[in-house]
């Protein structure tokens, strides 16, 4: 307790010294210096051992979605928002959730002999390296995919690397059917509800997807507990609902499923097959799949598909050696799938101006075991934030927006609290200024960020203003960590060169911010502290591992109490909205000049210049408007309504091809990625598919979009002309 | 029998198609028509089945150099020779091997347990894809390093990855010592013998040297007897001799161990150790380094350092986690170091023109087992070759310049049959036009190629002639190979863009060309057919693996004879020598602008002024000649003379620093690569040392070489000008 006591005293003065300096010019302020002296009251609150007493409690027990532990977390945290002086509720909805009631997978080789039993639990040596304090609670749930159906199949088995598009276009090259087999998958590289929707299209009868060591475990370094690293046993959970089709409750797609709707206005569970997969699909640890892998014959598979096991991979069927032994799996999948009720919690500080223009910050709370890194680092921070804010309204402070602070319930299963929450408040949120969302608060020292290009310059900025426990400031530390060369760098590699900044990611899916943005056009950003991170989704993401290796005296869980908190301050006081159109302007020029390429080599004769002119206009637009921001007029009311509209303007309501749930034209989840972002993504599935018209009408779908936007963005600068 | 029968007519037809077509023309003959006949005649000869006969014979059983065995195959060899009509002779030298009487190697945990006890007889399942039936025989002696010493020691393990120079510099930035060390590296990236020269010089107690599955086993495809690659108790053995000081018999340096030769003219056994290693070495398979290394406790090792092996690598020490487990190794080897008789094989045909213009080719006999592919795949491919000669003779064909083909002894230890064998004929082979090398002449189907860049249009030209069992010319093939992507090429990839035709590599050491080429200058080329090839050196490189996985119907065999053949004859009866000079010198100004380069990025301030002057009077001086020898003189004799002189200028009497035998100033086995050249040798190990005044020195030396090779081609020049 002394040391985290002595590192927790430290860090506000390395604070302190930093507001000091001379106060900044910060964009969207005419004099930043009163918000100056908000900050540094705020930055004061937040505390290093509170934070890891709420991790602690919170991650006591499993806590998955609808289950009484969960609840309790709900509680925990109205507590805290209550305490805090937050107007508090604790919001239910009722939604569709799977629960594993018995899961079999077993494995037999030509001879009927069983090779494997499974699942094994997921368990480590008590006695070497500390062993895990966690893992024999009886209210673990055995590993499941969240979404996968109930099934029982046997079938003979292909194993097709990452089950990427690509991938399984590739067997389909070597003369490798998987219809009518199970396909056996690795985790990596795409979401893995794409896995399921890829094979399921393929005519795979089930899917198994197992952690291999060469992603996320001995290979990669030391298996927990004597490292960060995934162990032979762990087990990624996960849902595998087709999240790119429509996030939320499966059946009530674009309707909040509050306890009250009634069961007409529901899509009946056996009609569900747009979002929820078909065949049965159960995740393995690599104890389970290796004596599966190890027993396939038939060709060796593709030498990039070898993992770190240690034989030689093959694919199960094909190659030149005659029939492969018949190695078979029984999958028997029994699942409990019933409306259920999750609790978000929503806490809500009154803006002086009375508006609509909330500020929305949020973050998850449900996990798949103990959630320590996902997500409950991320709540613990936000807690120091609200206590943070909680200090402030003592001290006087009224925010001029109205700050609503949310704990998402069963984002796990398909981000479903933040969903439904967002659809009840569809039309209040069309004119919410912004969502700030951290899922994986902390899972080491190195800051991340993604955001809507209009943010990231404000993302920038907030991080400059919070000392790093490393020394000097957040951003300094960010900046020097994308520097690094590739073997210490542990964060995003920067791709876009649109600005010579550190780099900021680009929105896709996985976490809660995708309603806001994707399906409401709410300007967003997520941030978290990222680092050598085995145990995702698994019994072992829990307190004991995240005091191991994550933050031991969780200065990163103060650190990012901080960063959130002034990201909702800020947004919440600004005179003007911070948002930087012109560097958004920039980069959906350089996605349509990407697209255009791509379509030229697919020799495509798309017209892509009327698309070209609408972003150019509006990168011009937002460059004069920039300029507007910098000296805004006396009242910057109808000012700030315009540069929200420009971003609401980007929706098309129609909604993608496929997925009319997906509104925003610029970004999406990937159709075959689902955590990846596709940028203009009408577009470029069109030209991916490939199918020029779906393409070319998508053109003019986004044309309009930017023309709207920039009639919005120029309308506002002549107003402010006069 | 059927099927390699039906090939090997087949073939002969493809090539007579060749043959067919307008006669070309061929550098260095004024008229290539009498030429193409007898090429036509010589390539119908060499015979698949006859070749595979060979080879079975010679690998009948294990022929460790200096065995009885060895011997065996001698005679087989010299029969053949007579055969075909050459006066053949066995050439015994006496030389020192190191023969082991017992090795241990075992490993015991903090505990004192013993966790391995080794080394472990090499050994596959022979109820599994057809067993080995060949492991078993009582000769095979245990795995062992050639010129390792007797010794016996127990310390404790560091890892060290490859051994590589930049290996040890890492571990001493990260604070570990390998000072009374018994150091773990694995095979790879140099040549063995340098890993222990650096260990060594680090001060280390012992090396042992393990084959990661990463490098040679399952990780890159299946392994034997189901695949080509190293099974788990696989050991490459292999010569640690001290190979860039001088190769051959380490008691000569620069003599011939004739059998008379007085014990006073060798060097003392005991103070050998300029060439010899002082610390004990062996080699492992993995099933016997894996448990040492899983046992490793101490710091994560770098992550690329990190093996195929089902955990992650440590160091043995560093690292914050305290002191690490004591794992111990105990090396007990005892060696019967003594000096052992060897027989080389010649066979001479007398060319008409009475001269010491020999033609010389050579392709090491001796095995470290049954060596099927090393190097026997290249012994029975030139037995065929000799067979095409002796029909040739036969037919009334007589050679213009003396030819003189060599069955080496003892290549695997120090290559040292033809070191004393070129050592004895040093004054002679100052004239010798030419030395061609075979090692492994098939380990699959992908034709690859090294030489002296004054040969490598002569080695394209002659592969243009040579039909491929793939279809096309060898020479098309090989094309086709290098501009496949990555995953198909097997062969060497394209480095340096001095000509824009097929690459051909450059001559490091690690076989016989070394003393003709870098020890008295005679042009040289090395010439073989790879393949995925895991059982280098090891008991499973047997006629069974040859079989299944490199050249099951001998067409490679019959088509390396082919090219062996065809460069033989067209050096032998050139009327020109058709060295090209102007690539030559385009090299060498390309080696010294990337030395001048890497001088800068070190701050050295080096004179490159003169030798980049010399450099490109050379090249124009090639350039030049190369029109001279388009249209040769009536009497080319001086002319000849000046092309194969300019050569031998380039070596500098005083050799490298540290290492006099090396004496080309353009090309050396790397002090600290082995295997690989090093270009312009001394300077740029000058500026790698970093040593800039040793730098300088050899800047002068080179200048001279070269200003004395121009002086001699600008004379020729001249002398045909008249």
């Amino acid at each position: 307790m002394t040391r985290l006591r002595t590192v927790a005293c430290l860090l506000p003065l390395a604070a302190l010294t930093l507001a000091q300096s001379p106060t900044p010019q910060v964009f969207g302020y005419r004099d930043f210096s009163q918000q100056a002296k908000w900050d540094k009251s705020f930055m004061a609150v937040p505390d290093a051992a509170l934070a890891g007493q709420h991790l602690k409690t919170l991650t006591s027990a499993p806590h998955w979605a609808s289950s009484p532990e969960d609840y309790a977390t709900a509680v925990y945290v109205a507590d805290k928002f209550k305490a805090a002086g937050l107007e508090t509720q604790i919001v239910p909805y009722k939604v569709l959730l799977n629960k594993p009631v018995k899961i079999i997978v077993e494995a037999f080789d030509a001879d009927g002999k069983k090779i494997m039993s499974g699942p094994t639990p997921e368990h480590v040596d008590p006695n070497k390296f500390g062993g895990d304090p966690f893992q024999d609670d009886p209210r673990i749930l055995p590993a499941f995919n969240g979404s996968s159906p109930s099934g029982d199949v046997t079938a003979e088995v292909i194993y097709a690397n990452y089950g990427t598009l690509a991938d399984f276009q590739q067997l389909t090259k070597l003369g490798v059917s998987v219809k009518g087999k199970i396909v056996l998958v690795r985790y990596g590289e795409n979401f893995r509800g794409i896995k399921t929707y890829i094979a399921q299209q393929y005519g795979a009868v089930g899917v198994l997807i197992y952690s291999d060591p060469a992603d996320d475990g001995f290979f990669r370094g030391d298996m927990y507990p004597r490292g960060p690293y995934r162990p032979e046993t762990g087990v990624q959970r996960g849902s595998i609902q087709f999240l790119p089709i429509y996030p939320g409750d499966p059946t009530t797609p674009g309707v909040a499923s509050t306890l009250d709707l009634p069961d007409s206005k529901r899509i009946p569970v056996d009609k569900l097959e747009n979002n929820q997969p078909s065949i049965p699909t159960n995740p393995l640890s690599y104890h389970d799949a290796a004596p599966i892998l190890k027993a396939l014959g038939g060709a060796e598979s593709p030498r990039d598909w070898q993992g770190a096991l240690p034989f030689t991979y093959h694919l199960g069927a094909g190659g030149t050696h005659g029939t492969p032994p018949k190695i078979t799996v029984h999958m028997h999948l029994d699942q409990d799938i019933a409306l259920r009720t999750i609790w978000d919690v929503e806490g809500r500080i009154p803006g002086t101006d009375n508006s609509d223009d909330w500020v929305v910050a949020g973050n998850h709370r449900d996990a798949w075991v103990y959630g320590a890194v996902d997500p409950n680092s991320g709540t613990a921070a936000m807690l120091e934030t609200v206590h943070g804010l909680g200090d402030l309204l003592k001290q006087g402070w009224k925010p001029q927006r109205t700050i609503v602070i949310c704990s998402w319930d069963a984002e796990e299963e398909g981000l479903i609290g933040s969903t439904e929450w967002a659809e009840q408040h569809e039309k209040v949120l069309a004119h919410a200024v912004a969502y700030f969302n951290t899922d994986v608060g902390v899972a080491g020292p190195n800051f991340d960020a993604a955001a809507v290009p209009s943010l990231k310059q404000f993302v920038r900025e907030v991080t400059k203003e919070v000392a790093s426990p490393k020394g000097g400031t957040v951003y300094d530390q960010w900046k020097a960590d994308q520097a690094a060369p590739p073997p210490t760098r542990r964060t995003r590699r920067p791709t876009e060169a649109t600005d010579s900044d550190v780099h900021i990611g680009t929105l896709g899916s996985g976490s809660d911010y995708t309603p806001f943005i994707q399906h409401l056009g709410v300007p967003s950003t997520d941030i978290g502290s990222e680092g050598p991170y085995g145990v995702y989704h698994s019994v072992f993401d829990n307190y004991n591992w995240f005091t191991k290796f994550a933050d031991p005296t969780f200065v990163y869980e103060q650190q990012q109490a901080r960063v959130f908190g002034l990201e909702i301050l800020h947004m919440a006081d600004a005179d003007v909205l911070p948002y930087d159109y012109q560097l958004y302007g920039k980069e959906i020029v350089g996605y349509l000049e990407a697209a255009q390429k791509q379509a030229t080599t697919k020799n495509f004769t798309l017209d892509f210049a009327p698309a070209l002119a609408a972003a150019n206009r509006f990168a011009a637009a937002g460059t004069a408007i920039r300029a507007t921001q910098s000296t805004p007029p006396a009242n910057p009311t109808t000012l700030n309504q315009s540069l929200r509209n420009a971003e609401g303007a980007l929706l098309n309501p129609e909604g993608l091809p496929k997925r009319s749930w997906y509104k925003h034209t610029i970004y999406a989840p990937g159709e075959f990625t689902g955590y990846a972002a596709v940028v203009i993504p009408g577009v470029n599935e069109g030209i991916d598919a490939p199918d020029a018209p779906r393409a070319q009408s998508q053109l003019a779908a986004l044309t309009a979009a930017l023309n709207r936007s920039a009639t919005i963005l120029e309308n506002a600068n002549k107003e402010a002309a006069k």
